[in-house]
């Protein structure tokens, strides 16, 4: 399964409590479109999240987070890992 | 220790090999700073590079980068963490 890295800006001040909510909320309907959200990193200081999820297309990912309520303002394949 | 995500942009056309041999040229030089560079994802169509690292400071990432030839257009603290 494709692999994807999604972008989220302007979340300054957000807490790890906040980020384990939103990646809850994400775990509990992403399988309506066959995603799975791996890893999510935060900081809070600059307002930006990072969400590495393995989906069949960046928009399975994008329908996942806009339903969630947090639509991401990138989402890059990364078809390369190391 | 605290962790770190980079970003590099302008690496349009990056392949396997590539990323590759850039994260090695890392590791070889990392513990000159008490880096670790963990994973590394790239999307090689909008030449984008997103570097995991364990890491001091933001300055030991971006010491260890420029010296192998790859300096970061961004270095973010990530204290939160799924």
């Amino acid at each position: 399964m494709p692999q994807f890295m999604d972008v989220h800006h302007g979340m300054k001040g957000i807490t790890a409590e906040g980020l384990r909510e939103a990646h809850n909320a994400d775990l509990a309907i992403e399988k309506d479109e066959g995603v799975h959200f791996e890893r999510a990193w935060a900081d809070p200081e600059s307002g930006t999240v990072y969400c590495l999820s393995a989906a069949p297309s960046a928009e399975a990912v994008q329908r996942i987070h806009e339903r969630t309520g947090h639509a991401p303002d990138e989402i890059h394949p990364v078809p390369l890992s190391i």
